[in-house]
C-alpha cells in the first residue's frame, strides 16, 4: 500500500531512493496509519561505567564518564548540540556511573543498576537480577516516552570502556573473532589495541561455559554494560509500543543485537542510523544485512549519529505525507516501461 | 586554526568524522570568522526547458517542466517539503520554461533567457549572449541572497531533458565517453537509454570544432541549458560573496563543473551534497576527487539532495561553535599517542 501511494506522487518512480524505503518502513511500523508521524522524538543517552576500564582498554580514565555526563547536563556535549539542531528532546539516563547519584537535574533520570559493572575480564560484569532490572528500566523508559506522545525514540550512550563490552557481546552473539572487530574506540594506538583484543579474548575464554550454555540474559550478565542492558530494554519497549527506534553506532548496536536475540521481531522497528568509523562496525552491519543511513565516519557515540539521521526520518515521513499526487498537480503519470 | 579549535573540544580527536572536515571547510570559506554562520540558507531551484527533449531523451514530455513548476508554486513538490523540513528558504527561478512568463508569485523570480533552448543535437542550444546574460542573472541571484543576509546558498533544478544537456557538458569538460556516464534520468528503458547516448554522441560530433577551439562559454552555448547556465552563475556569485554553496545532483554538478572551468577557485566554496543514483555520477565525483556527503540513491533533482544535506552543514557549524572545550568541561584532554 505504501509503495502504491509513493508511486502516485509527483516524482519519477523510486527517485527518492532510500527515503522511499524509509517511508515504507515507517508506514509498516505504524501499521499503515497515516499521515506518518515521527514527531516529537526523544533521544535517550544512557551512561554507565565499566569495571573493565581498569584493564587499560581506553585512552580515558573511568572518571571521564561522569565528567562527560556533567558536561551534557551543562549543555556542552556533542549530543546537546545535535539533539537541539536536529529536533530531538534529549534525556540523559544514569544507568550506573561511578561516584554515586548525580544531583537532580531536569535533563537526567536515575536508573542506576550499581556503581559501574564489575570487570568482565575477571568475572561476571553483573548478575542476572541486574540484567532483568535494566531491561525493565529500559522498557519503562520507552513506555514513558510513548505515554508522553513521542512518535520516535533514539538511543545513544556514554561510558568509558564500553566498546570493549560491546565487542565482546558481538563476538558472543554473532560469533565474530575479537581480532576482526575490535577497534581503537576513543583512540588507542596499535599496542593498546592488541591489549584490548587480548582482554576481550580472555573474557570470552573465562565465560566460555555461559556463552555455550547460558541464554541471552546470561551473556548480557557476563559481558554487558548497564547502559547496554538499558538500551536493549528501550529497543524492546519501543517495539512493544509500535514506535520506530533509531540506533546509534557501535555500542548502541550491540544493545540492538541483544534485543534481536531476545525478540527477533524488534528488527522491524529499528533503524540503523550511521556506519560508525569503528572498523568492525561495517562488518557487523553487513553480517546483519543492514544498511545504515549515513556514512560520515563518526565515532563519538552519545547518540550523535542517531540525532543526525533523525532529519532524514522526518523528511521521509513528510514526503510521504505532503507530496502532491500526479492528479493534484495535473501531471500525467508515466507507466513503468 | 580550525583543527586546533576542534581538537580542544570535548570529544575524542577526529571522532566527528566528516562533520569536522565540513566545519573546517566552512571556517575556511568564512576566512576564519567565528562563530561559523550558515543560517539563514536559501535554495534556488532553477527551471528551464530543453529543445533536445523533442528527441525522445526523457520519459516525460516537455510540458511537465511547467506543470512541475506550477506544482512547486502550489507547495506540492519534493523540494517544497524538503526545503521546509530542512530549514531553507525556497526560491524558484524561471530561466526559460516553454509557455511564456508565469503569473507573478511570491516564490518565483523570472530570469528568462528564452522559450527553452534549441535542440543541442541539431545546432547550438543557445547563443553566447544568452550564456553571458544567464551568468549575470546567476551572479546577481547570489548577490541578492547575500544582500538579504543569507549565509548559505543551495542550487537545484527542474527541466525535462536536462540530464542530456548535463551529460554532454560532462563529456565536453571532463572528456568522458557519453556511454560511460549516460543514465536513465527519470527512468528510460535500455533501448531509450541507447538512443539517448546516440543523441549525445551526435551532439558532440556536431559541435566538435567548438569543443576543440571554443572557450568554456562557447561550450555552454552549444550544449548547455538555461537553468545550468544560471546555476553556474549562482556558484560563481556565491564564491564571490564568500558563501558556501551546496550543489545538488547530476545536473547541478554540471553547472558546478562549468563554474570550475571559468574560475577554478570556486571549488573552495562548493559542497557536493549527495551521490545521485544517476549511474555516471559516482564516476564524475570520483574523477573530480570529491566525496559528497550523502549516499541515499536520490535521483529527483529539484535541489532535494542539497536540502537534505543542509542540516549536516548546520550541525557541523553548531558543533564547532557550541561544543564545550576540555577546560570548560573540567575533562583532562588526552595527548595524541
Amino acid at each position: 500500500a505504501a509503495t502504491k501511494h509513493l508511486d502516485n506522487l509527483t516524482k519519477p518512480i523510486g527517485s527518492l531512493g532510500r527515503l522511499e524505503d524509509l517511508a515504507k518502513h515507517i508506514y509498516a511500523i505504524a501499521a499503515g496509519k497515516t499521515p506518518l508521524a515521527v514527531t516529537p522524538a526523544l533521544i535517550y543517552t544512557v551512561a554507565a561505567d565499566h569495571g573493565v576500564a581498569r584493564q587499560g582498554v581506553s585512552r580515558y580514565p573511568q572518571e571521564v564518564t561522569r565528567q562527560m555526563v556533567n558536561n551534557f547536563l551543562r549543555g556542552g556535549g556533542g549530543i546537546n548540540v545535535l539533539s537541539r539542531e536536529c529536533g530531538l528532546t534529549l534525556c540523559l539516563v544514569d544507568a550506573g556511573c561511578v561516584g554515586g547519584e548525580f544531583a537532580a537535574h531536569p535533563l537526567l533520570v536515575s536508573r542506576r543498576l550499581g556503581e559501574g559493572t564489575k570487570d568482565l575480564s575477571t568475572g561476571q560484569a553483573m548478575n542476572r537480577a541486574q540484567v532483568l532490572q535494566g531491561l525493565r528500566y529500559g522498557v519503562q523508559l520507552a513506555r514513558d516516552a510513548a505515554f508522553d506522545g513521542c512518535q520516535c525514540i533514539a538511543i545513544g550512550e556514554m561510558g568509558i570502556g564500553n566498546t570493549t563490552s560491546a565487542t565482546a557481546l558481538f563476538a558472543a552473539y554473532l560469533d565474530f573473532a575479537p581480532a576482526l572487530i575490535t577497534g581503537p574506540g576513543t583512540g588507542l594506538n596499535k599496542e593498546q589495541l592488541l591489549h584490548k583484543i587480548f582482554v576481550i579474548e580472555q573474557a570470552l575464554k573465562l565465560h566460555a561455559e555461559i556463552l555455550q550454555e547460558g541464554d541471552c540474559l546470561d551473556v548480557l550478565a557476563a559481558l554487558g554494560g548497564f547502559e547496554i542492558v538499558e538500551m536493549c530494554g528501550i529497543v524492546l519497549g519501543a517495539a512493544a509500543e509500535g514506535l520506530p527506534v533509531l540506533i546509534d553506532g557501535f555500542i548502541a548496536t550491540s544493545a540492538y543485537v541483544a534485543a534481536c536475540v531476545i525478540a527477533p521481531t524488534v528488527r522491524d522497528y529499528a533503524i540503523l542510523t550511521h556506519v560508525s568509523a569503528e572498523p568492525g562496525y561495517a562488518k557487523i552491519v553487513s553480517f546483519l544485512g543492514e544498511e545504515p543511513l549515513l556514512h560520515l565516519g563518526l565515532r563519538l557515540g552519545e547518540g550523535t549519529g542517531a540525532a543526525l539521521a533523525y532529519p532524514l526520518v522526518r523528511c521521509a515521513a513528510a514526503l510521504f505525507n505532503d507530496l502532491a499526487t500526479f492528479a493534484q498537480a495535473g501531471v500525467e503519470p508515466v507507466a513503468v516501461p
